[in-house]
């Protein structure tokens, strides 16, 4: 067959600073997808974009021939209104947990496709799948089957989603091409489309502990995520919310299911609360479903939907969770106000404690991590334990200590914390 | 073995417009030549150069760890001075025939490693095998005797001389970063340090038939390479020359061949004559010889060195040249003077009736190609002959006459051609 574009002039027009037509965004990405335009090409074309940008119209198009590269999810069959969520990533980001049973529950279908962690942030899959008998496959009919029946699914995503992307994703992770935001939401909102949703939320991390550090590029992340759904049909909106410290009082995946059922079960850490009420307000605002989750949450129809959810998967919701053997509590060396507890480092100290992992094949420990006994704002005393460090390997300690050096502050004044910096849609 | 170095650091380095260390340089083009790093993370690296480029020590760097890819040849057995050329490509452009032999007869060894052509501009080493039983193949032993007893070689280029750059110029030309003066200057310079002259003349080319098609890239070039090969201790100076019309009155192979031998004759085209004296007054300044080139041209001194130059690798210079079975002239439509011969216009005609070849692995015709019956200048009338092509193959004078079609103008003046437009030391 002869092919519609030649890589080497699409290449040379990005270089240039043009603009790609149409033809060349479709076939560039097909091409890549079918092998015909090489690794060393598309990288090539990667660094261009992430130095010389694309126009609006560029990366819509763009977008949709990562989408039209895999096949979209019919979501006909569900009955209710459908809205999905996606976090950026953090530490301690325990959020879909709690978020998807208690959207269900007010009524609207949940279907949430979910990955694994890599480095210093945990992965949702990881989290559930320490949840004895919990499987994180589910096929296409079950699915509609469970969305319909349940309300929620957290679930892997198949190999069918956007195939482009995954095979350009982990080129740039290897190229040095990772950080361009044009290729960030492409990426992000290709599979978020082609799952399929009517709605979506987005959870734009900013702060040590995120990807992006800085506000200005997480908030020009948010807007090129929410004009890419809006230009494809989706109702999206997203939350700029703080990632300098982490979320709740646990990082790790056994100990985040566990926080995750406290706040199920009305209690929890205000931070998780508060975060979860804002972002299944927005998904049922975004469905048009006008119900107060607050009180779903308090009434404990979101438990029931939760115990559901899990069950359906094969898990057993009254099974223990795994623990660590081996702990190790951190003490405050002196008194006064903890200032700080940096996300990145208790995200770093978690991920060497076993509950991440290094590289993709590698397995990660369920019952490892750090329970965080004192946050920003609390008085601490000289010796009073401000974390605890599970492992099941006491050789991890010394350096998840190594990671936290610099990471505690105790002072006078803590900073206040606005969790929800803002809105965009 | 553990990696000095990271390649997505590296990449990330120059991405974000910062200056690689010695380290990191010496690092990736010796991992890059060894296959640590991928093809996918060189280009990545190649389109940050080309967007950001290199500082001058930057860029010495590069072009040394492209020499320590591979060997230096040990030019200490020739007895005389060495001097090189390296022209960057034209139409027409034989002129190593002539002065490769005439620098020798004034007493400066030559060693000259050449190519072979690609795309529209002619390589030296197809048009010498178009002399029976000319053999470009020359051992290093037979190298430094040839030098020593005739003065001059014309051969192809061994393995061994900067391997970095034959793979990164392979993958350059895939992945639209052929274009980047840091990489062209270093990919040239390379080799032709590596080749072990004490001096080094080179002859940059502006114009249409030129890969620099505007004079201050060409320029930024030139200073370029002069600054490199100054660097790396060799005398280097760049002629500025124009390319926007074809060198001489032919262009192919055989037909250049013999219109070389006419300029060593005392005869042959202004043009031809002017650039050759040029370029060897360069020559033998840079290696510290008082010659009068002219005189050693007129009284046959170089057409001895060229008669043994080519009998020493075999070539008969007595044999009949090849000759194309097919003629078609092309005439003026018009009487006046004739104010363009466009030079990539004739480039790419010559390649299309067998002179050039597409890909690497294409044999050439040694008989096909273009004569220039009028030159720019010239007055013409009404039917007469411009042009001769030459071909083995009639069905290639369609496809040669649509590449000449805009390229020949003829009107009441044609433009002054400054020839030498610049000296650059």
């Amino acid at each position: 067959m002869a092919e519609a574009a030649d890589a080497v002039d699409v290449i040379r027009t990005k270089r240039d600073g043009g603009v790609l037509s149409d033809l060349q965004i479709d076939w560039v990405i097909d091409a890549y997808t079918r092998g015909v335009v090489a690794d060393e090409q598309m990288s090539a074309l990667a660094m261009a974009v992430l130095l010389n940008g694309l126009t609006s119209p560029e990366l819509s198009r763009w977008t949709a021939a990562m989408i039209n590269s895999g096949e979209r999810l019919d979501l006909s069959g569900v009955t209710r209104p459908t809205a999905d969520k996606h976090s950026t990533g953090g530490v301690g980001d325990k959020i879909t947990l709690p978020l998807a049973p208690l959207v269900a529950a007010c009524g609207v279908a949940v279907p949430q496709l979910s990955g694994r962690g890599l480095g210093h942030t945990g992965g949702t899959l990881d989290k559930l799948e320490s949840i004895p008998g919990w499987r994180a496959q589910v096929s296409n009919a079950d699915f509609i089957r469970q969305l319909n029946d349940v309300g929620a699914v957290v679930c892997a995503a198949g190999d069918g989603l956007a195939p482009a992307d995954k095979k350009l994703y982990a080129l740039r992770d290897v190229t040095g091409t990772v950080e361009s935001i044009d290729l960030i939401a492409s990426s992000i909102m290709s599979k978020k489309i082609a799952e399929g949703s009517h709605a979506l939320v987005l959870d734009v991390k900013v702060g040590t502990g995120a990807f992006m550090k800085d506000e200005p590029r997480a908030r020009k992340l948010a807007e090129t995520m929410v004009a890419l759904g809006t230009a494809h049909g989706v109702k999206t909106v997203a939350l700029l919310t703080d990632m300098n410290t982490p979320l709740g009082r646990t990082a790790g995946n056994a100990l985040e299911v566990a926080e995750s059922v406290e706040v199920l079960a009305g209690g929890g850490p205000a931070d998780v609360v508060e975060l979860t009420l804002a972002l299944a307000r927005e998904m049922l605002e975004a469905a048009g479903v006008d119900v107060d989750p607050a009180a779903v949450l308090a009434d404990g129809r979101a438990m029931d939907v939760w115990r559901r959810m899990i069950a359906a998967q094969g898990g057993d919701p009254d099974a223990p969770l795994p623990t660590a053997s081996e702990k190790h509590v951190v003490t405050a060396d002196s008194s006064g106000v903890l200032t700080r507890l940096d996300a990145l480092a208790v995200g770093i100290a978690a991920w060497r404690l076993g509950a991440g992992r290094a590289r993709k094949e590698d397995a990660v420990s369920f019952g490892a991590g750090v329970v965080m006994l004192a946050k920003p704002g609390d008085s601490v005393a000289t010796g009073q334990p401000l974390l605890e460090l599970h492992t099941d390997d006491t050789a991890r300690f010394e350096r998840a200590l190594e990671a936290l050096a610099g990471g505690i502050e105790i002072g006078t004044t803590a900073p206040d914390r606005q969790l929800v910096i803002d809105r965009i849609s």
